[in-house]
């Protein structure tokens, strides 16, 4: 059992992972095929070792420049800017963007001891003096960070003399009035657009 | 992104975890020190590889018979049936037992097709014949296909004319009867002890 408490251990250096769905998932790796455990550990390994940050755009990935950054049917002169790169595949998946990306790798947040200078904020500016850029898109989270860090870079952008435009709020599709709360409803009287 | 998305497949076998959760983990090992993800990778696999089923109690084992199995400083004429490899740690976290275990690997479930012939009956069956055992503990859980198969090993157990028990049922300690549920205190009352 020692092996077995050892992993247990382990399994509990992952987020959101305490003892007990550290013995579930423990156990239930157990049962599983020994073939695919080994796959499963395999590309965990493989995927941390092979996987850097993109020269350009600071995206994970296995080539550099990432295949993004080198895709020529994108639109090139329009930049995204996300916290993640989790948020570059969630915005992928969609398929309704097709510019680039740029990637922060998190926000400004003075409690988590994040500031500008642990950001990607500066090859940010030099990458849009440098190529012909039209539009920057700050698509930082809704949040009080997201929102600190929108507006920090859109003053650094500022002098470049382009469009820098910030994702919209408002309620969510599907949702109701009755349920959001007051932010959220002001936010959508705010951004109001004509039908 | 193909290689991370090979993960966030992967990651999705295991239970409990959905595309959310599997995206989440994903990031977070890319975060983690390389050295720990190839630990926690290997300890993974090597869990996977060396652990089996212990010739005497059918528990996890690197060794075989298991560590319990050959305590001598164990009292040796009584063993508790449970279901899983995972009650045995939890029982013997809590220090109070001193008895052997047998591990049934699962419980009879009509339901999940489980029978009596899938659990590992008949070598308890031979385990208490062959042996001077003077009590045997059944320690599946307290549900309907638990209570049906301590009733089932019971009944297998009677003619060998030795002490069968089940554990207790009752209120957990430090609950409240106000929020008890009826079945829990009617058990409780027909447990009734002297005090």
């Amino acid at each position: 059992m020692r092996l077995l408490e050892e992993l247990i251990e382990k399994l509990q250096w992952l987020p959101g992972i305490g003892r007990k769905s550290a013995l579930r998932l423990a156990f239930y790796l157990q049962k599983m095929d020994e073939a695919k455990v080994k796959e499963l550990a395999g590309t965990i390994v493989r995927a941390r070792t092979s996987l850097k940050e993109c020269i350009i755009c600071h995206n994970l990935t296995e080539t550099n420049p990432c295949p993004i950054c080198t895709d020529k049917s994108r639109v090139q002169d329009r930049i995204c800017v996300v916290e993640q790169p989790s948020d570059v595949m969630i915005i992928e998946r969609i398929g309704e963007y097709r510019g680039l990306y740029h990637i922060l790798h998190g926000v400004i947040s003075p409690i988590n001891n994040m500031g500008p200078k642990d950001l990607r904020i500066d090859s940010l500016l030099k990458r849009v003096s440098q190529n012909k850029i039209d539009e920057v898109i700050i698509a930082t989270n809704p949040t009080t960070d997201g929102d600190i860090t929108a507006v920090y870079i859109a003053k650094l952008l500022k002098p470049l003399n382009i469009k820098i435009t910030r994702i919209a709020r408002g309620l969510p599709t599907g949702s109701d009035i009755e349920f959001a709360d007051k932010i959220t409803i002001a936010k959508a009287l705010e951004g109001r657009q004509e039908i």
